[in-house]
Formats: C-alpha cells, structure tokens, sequence
C-alpha cells in the first residue's frame, strides 16, 4: 500500500526529498530506524517488505558505501 | 546535477526509501536540516533549488499537516 502522503508529491518533489535525504545522509538513519522499529516489534510489516528493507540497507551501506 | 547515490537505486528502491522516509515521519525534518545549513551559511545552493526547499517544506507541513 503506497503511503498517501506520497502520492500527493509531484514527482520533482519527490526527487528532491531523495537528494536531500541523501545530501544529509540520513538514508541509513531512517532504514535502520525502520528496522529496529519492526525486530523490537513496535511495528508490523510483512516479511517480504522487511526483506527489502534489509537488502535496501545492505545496498546503501555496501554498494553506496554511507 | 541528480545525486549520483540515487541514480544507483531502483525506482522500487527510492519508493521504499521515500515511503520509510514518511512512515518515520523524517520528511519533514530533513528538509528543515538541509534549510538550516543554506540560511546559515553552510551549504550554497543556487536560489531556484533554495526556493523549491521552502515550498516543499510548507506542502509537506500544511497540505500534508505533518
């Protein structure tokens, strides 16, 4: 399910909010915030989105190297 | 000038990395960030890309009320 907020972004606003995270380097930050928020069990997510996030992580830290 | 970090993602990627971004409620507080560094001095950017910023923050803060 498509988060409403981001559908209701242009697509150049959404590039933007994509650079600035980066710039910031808060990528790693929130994905890892994410999945302590699900391993500590203060969130449910199925296990194939937990999956992704865990191979987004690995591929910003390693292949990014941030 | 497209982050070279976010070309390397799949758009499937940075809509998961953008969803996450929303769900931790960051958006917001990036983009305040990366105003921050601008106004005081620490970053430059030229003012289109400054202006894009302070519109994008008040989209996401009042249309988006978050």
């Amino acid at each position: 399910m498509r988060n409403e907020w981001l559908e209701r972004l242009s697509l150049d606003e959404q590039m933007l909010l994509l650079d600035v995270l980066f710039t910031q380097q808060y990528a790693l930050e929130i994905i890892s915030c994410e999945l302590s928020d699900i391993e500590r069990g203060y969130k449910y997510v199925d296990e194939a989105r937990h999956q992704k996030l865990v191979q987004l992580y690995h591929r910003i830290h390693e292949e990014l190297s941030l």
